[in-house]
């Protein structure tokens, strides 16, 4: 499937301010040379696109601070990705067709990239600067953290090293799924909302509304992790930018492993269904480009 | 010398909201109770105090609000330590008495814990519970995000890292301990006296109070060094709870090796008169238990 037209844009505009914004500080120490080489080389983007498709389905909101927010939230992401891809972690040398930053630089400098990064993403939200009411910015800071830390995607990546050669039952590893990637990417949803919301009281969602949402983003977190799994099967290494065969060379449990490639595609159908009727709820709100990403998720080949 | 009275005191209720707060979701995960290990075992807790003599310099001040600020920092604190100890970093196998948390753990809790814990700071200054003002919350934010990222103290451990086995100059030497350790204690002192002034204008530090106290502390940051680095040398193992002699072990640049004994024993000298100085521009505010602590970092044996 082609992905949507506002993904290149929405893409575009996240680089350039994620480069402003690494950059803001101009020193040319290795460790900034190290963060731009694991945050600015490729990604999908999905979940700065996540969060400002989320909020313009509020209606019209100012685009630069929305931009900053969808910085923060990828900060969190490629500091994750630089931790998990080292030694003692995922073992992995190949991240979006680059060498990792532990291989390109040093393990030291990436465990070092990725302690910034995370401190760069709350220093965006709590700057000044920032053109978003100070409660706003408190409540995005308040769900990225918990998103990220000891009860979210810090917690997910731990149940998954704990997991390695078990086999899990499908209940635990959707937990650990909900956890190490769902987290992220339902903040990126309700950050989303909440900057576009910012002091606009008329935007505001309802509790029903709200709660669809979340579960629009629990059925995507999820479906992109069994597209996922289905890809490491039936992909390619070039495809991917990533060792294809990786999750049966570690012995993970995968959807595929649990229930086979037919019952991991039609769990995938079955999410992509869910996703898309909660968001029926928000018929009347700017939701086209959530779909969208829903359906680009299951149906996207890297 | 004997440790100030108010040490005991704000130490024991540093800790106790510590246990409470990294203990507030109760899961009992190998995730939560390495967190717990690595930040409840020990440790002077000389951050969180610096922040609560200083918001005391400004009069009285709702002691919860300050001791969440004082754990917020005191976490980014015990992820920087378990970070720093690990193979690819400093590889230490003891701290405060104890084994290292990759020790006691393994690798990939070590770099989780560290991670989950940075994370909980900002949650914990986010938080709607905490009792200050949005916008005094945000500045808190800021400031400690600042402090600990890539142009504070992570700078400053890839410039330590980078300077094994060269011999650095003393404005180099300075430089990389400014940042590495001078930035959090500046951000305590800093932290304390904004959450200290929080809404109250009547408080609020004159633009030469201010300088004054960044003074304060950036002498007795360094003078923490100098002392660190000449307990390396004239203490023991046991007494420090962590390996004596591990600076020339590892051809580290120290304030001894270039200045030698007597020489850095001025210069301690000489940092603890200038910061005792600087604090007399506060003369009319409650600055007693800032002097204390000056005079305890110079004099202290572990």
């Amino acid at each position: 499937m082609q992905q949507p037209y506002f993904f290149s844009d929405y893409r575009r505009q996240v680089d350039e301010a994620l480069e402003k914004l690494i950059s803001q500080h101009s020193d040319d120490s290795k460790l900034r040379a190290a963060m731009r080489y694991s945050s600015l080389l490729g990604g999908k983007r999905l979940r700065p696109i996540l969060l400002l498709a989320s909020a313009r389905a509020l209606g019209d909101v100012d685009t630069r601070a929305l931009l900053t927010c969808a910085v923060s939230i990828e900060c969190i992401h490629a500091y994750s990705l630089v931790h998990d891809d080292l030694p003692a972690m995922d073992n992995d040398a190949l991240r979006r067709g680059q060498p990792t930053c532990h291989i390109a630089y040093n393990e030291a400098t990436a465990i070092l990239v990725g302690d910034a990064l995370q401190s760069l993403a709350f220093e965006l939200l709590s700057a000044e600067s920032l053109a978003l009411s100070a409660e706003t910015k408190l409540r995005l800071i308040n769900i990225l953290s918990k998103a990220s830390g000891a009860a979210g995607m810090v917690l997910g990546q731990a149940i998954d090293l704990e997991s390695e050669n078990k086999q899990l039952s499908l209940a635990s590893l959707e937990n650990m799924h909900r956890k190490k990637t769902g987290a992220l990417i339902e903040a990126s949803v309700i950050m989303g909302v909440t900057a576009g919301f910012n002091a606009d009281k008329h935007k505001q969602l309802t509790q029903q509304e709200h709660q669809a949402l979340i579960n629009y983003a629990r059925c995507i977190g999820l479906a992109f992790q069994v597209q996922d799994d289905i890809l490491d099967i039936v992909s390619d290494t070039q495809t991917l930018g990533k060792p294809q065969g990786s999750d049966e060379a570690k012995n993970k449990s995968t959807y595929p492993a649990l229930l086979g490639l037919k019952g991991a595609s039609e769990k995938l159908q079955m999410l992509h269904d869910e996703a898309l009727a909660s968001l029926q709820v928000l018929a009347s709100r700017n939701i086209s480009q959530l779909e969208q990403i829903c359906r680009f998720i299951v149906s996207r080949n890297q």
